[in-house]
């Protein structure tokens, strides 16, 4: 194909993409995951991926769920089918201060917004609360989707360090300070106090207060992402930041771990101001949320002993944090990681000269797949780690990856013996990790 | 509450909200509508409304959604409980394709992104290409929701003059010329070519060619939405935009009208290098849409007769359209409306000097409500329309509804012979209003 001889009034393209000059600019911040042709390859079944965050739901009878369904169809079909309002089904509002009150919430169901998983509540939160170069904090490692959204709207993500306590408090406000003095605005505080994503700890309950005194200090609002807190090993967690305060906090939950991701049913509880905002944004965007899902998901709520589930799933997932621990610290005991009391992952830390991106395709040629800890930082760093998920293999699968794992970091060990010049390689690998605590940094 | 002494280093917000300093500067345009507020008292039982756009549910028979439904939960449960992937079902998508080929569409399932319901893929879209300042055509008047998506991301919507055959080619080029004069930049132009809302028009063969023509020698993307092309009561509307090129159009699709809007899964299809940024977005947006509902619509695709169950719905909405243009001919026989030959909606022109919205308090004191014309414009224009559906009531409903119309356009007119001082009123009540064609700008 030539170019054309005859310029359009507008520039519109080039031949790989007629539409090249037209994007918005935010559109240049959405690229693709560097990693994301491997997960492909990763996705084989003889792989163990340790890579995911897919929820067990092998675990959730799937009578439970057909029996919620039926019933719906039976006696609120025409609704079930129909579109609902943008601020979702007030009875499964309701439902959800049930859910939040586990966590020590105690709020108004008008100030719930159900949206199409969490993760459209922190897209809908972002689109009302970020212009180009506006700064969000988020710890550091960080869930990666929420960076991905962060930077389609342009904003600019800071990290604040974590300790085996949660984000570091002292290490906030020294975020907060050098943001400030780069003349840049703060517009929220990102964070998953309980069981992290990535990094597996919990923000004590002392933090949890210090973190928003901080946070209310300098007129930055919290927004707290909680798909994990009831999903606890042993003692749940502390209750969520937002017991503590209404008006600084938007709190996000979701059903995707507690029941099933496939609904896509989440929620945002938002200070009043802001829940109107967002139940406009909401219906801007998808009209409303599926009434069919929530609606299944209220019934199930309303009709199923829902306790005894997430009991179950604790026991699923406790099992399989305890046979990852369990392998690491048979096959891989001079490193170090965190050892989460819920959620879905263990962050592990590799000797310092290996690079865990580099090393992922050996790994999936050992079938054996991880995030890279990069993937968690928006700035470079956690080259030296790696997120490992419990929450979809079974046991003994996990055991074969973490020891599939076990020979791809010794073979890149050798590999560093063989061709490595900085210094004396036995320190490398003999090296004692303290764990815990690592730090996150 | 008295005004706080010490300033926190951000200013945050005011006594009625926190953060009203702290909103990006799109949300400025998140407003709520006008009417909101009546519409919440005209969904009370004894008001008929002409004003939603809700499909008539209770014409599908839940057994088939029953059917499809345990058949999904049955034999592909832990796939339609889990999450997906970001562009949507294979099968779906491929299923997709016959749907789009009964409107003269040929096309790849990779270039097809299944969404939350079509609304989402417009936000998607228009989150893909729209920075502040940037022009959207659409046709005068057009979809509010749409409309208020392109406000939310700071376009400006400017409108291209209709008559009966839709679109008029040269408004279009005329528009086109006065925009690319402001110095502005048009992203793309939004039409709903078939049974267009509000308008009920639907674009002639001729002028698809036209104005695809004129959009490729302008640059200009064409963005297709077509909702309601399956729901013709006769010959079918003609081939869809997209048949005619695949490089300059993203075409819309949604099963809310042709199965249930309640599941909401719509789609996309785009050019090859947008569909990738759709992705992309669709992903950061909602991770995935739901696998449960996209699963459900690819059973019922494939086990129910789904074309015979879309020529019910034209039944049904074929007997409702001629209750209303049979009531309108009856009670307002004076005015003016178009004649839709598909979809939900006829659009209603009042006697010059009534102004819809100022009327639409005393309509709901009457029990009929309708969507002021104004609703359906960036621009302010439509004060003298109104937009009456008639998907959703029975046609006995249709017909109440009408006649209290006639009531309350009679004493408007009452009261402007009483009160109005703009010339002889006898040519407001016996003018007569040539219908078809009106002129719909």
């Amino acid at each position: 194909m030539s170019v054309s001889s005859q310029n359009p009034p507008q520039q519109s393209g080039n031949n790989l993409d007629p539409w090249y000059y037209n994007y918005a600019a935010r559109t240049a911040g959405l690229a693709a995951s560097e990693v994301r042709a491997l997960f492909a390859v990763a996705s084989r079944p003889e792989v163990v991926s340790l890579a995911g965050g897919m929820p067990a739901v092998s675990a959730l009878p799937q009578e439970l769920v057909i029996d919620s369904m039926n019933r719906v169809m039976r006696e609120q079909g025409s609704v079930a089918l129909q579109y609902g309002s943008g601020q979702g089904v007030p009875k499964l509002r309701e439902q959800i201060l049930d859910v939040m009150a586990m966590e020590g919430i105690s709020a108004s169901a008008d100030d719930v917004v159900v949206t199409t998983g969490s993760q459209h509540a922190l897209e809908l939160v972002t689109k009302l609360f970020i212009d180009p170069g506006d700064v969000v904090l988020a710890e550091g490692p960080s869930y990666v989707t929420a960076m991905v959204i962060f930077r389609s709207f342009q904003a600019e993500t800071q990290h604040v360090a974590m300790d085996e306590h949660g984000m570091i408090p002292e290490a906030l406000r020294e975020r907060i300070a050098a943001v400030h003095a780069d003349g840049k605005k703060i517009k929220f505080l990102y964070t998953i106090p309980s069981f992290q994503n990535p990094a597996g700890v919990t923000l004590s309950w002392e933090r949890r207060q210090e973190v928003l005194a901080i946070a209310k200090e300098h007129g930055i609002l919290v927004l707290e992402d909680n798909p994990y807190g009831l999903l606890h090993f042993d003692a749940p967690p502390p209750p969520a930041i937002r017991s503590l305060d209404e008006d600084g906090v938007i709190y996000l939950g979701t059903f995707s771990k507690t029941l099933a991701p496939g609904f896509r049913v989440g929620w945002a509880l938002a200070p009043h101001a802001i829940r109107e905002k967002l139940i406009l944004a909401n219906e801007a965007a998808v009209l409303s949320p599926s009434s069919f899902s929530q609606l299944i998901v209220s019934q199930y709520l309303d009709t199923i002993d829902w306790r005894a589930q997430v009991d179950r799933f604790r026991g699923v997932y406790r099992e399989r944090k305890e046979a990852m621990i369990g392998a690491l610290t048979e096959y891989l005991p001079n490193l170090s990681w965190t050892d989460p009391q819920g959620g879905f992952y263990v962050w592990l830390t590799l000797p310092p000269h290996l690079d865990s991106k580099q090393m992922l395709p050996r790994a999936v040629k050992e079938l054996v797949a991880y995030t890279p800890g990069t993937a968690f930082y928006a700035d470079g760093s956690g080259r030296n780690n790696i997120r490992l998920s419990f929450c979809y293999p079974t046991p003994e699968a996990i055991r074969v990856g973490i020891r599939r794992l076990q020979n791809v970091i010794n073979g890149e060990l050798d590999l560093l013996e063989t061709f490595a010049a900085t210094g004396p390689l036995d320190t490398v690998r003999d090296r004692t990790f303290s764990a815990p605590p690592p730090n996150l940094d």
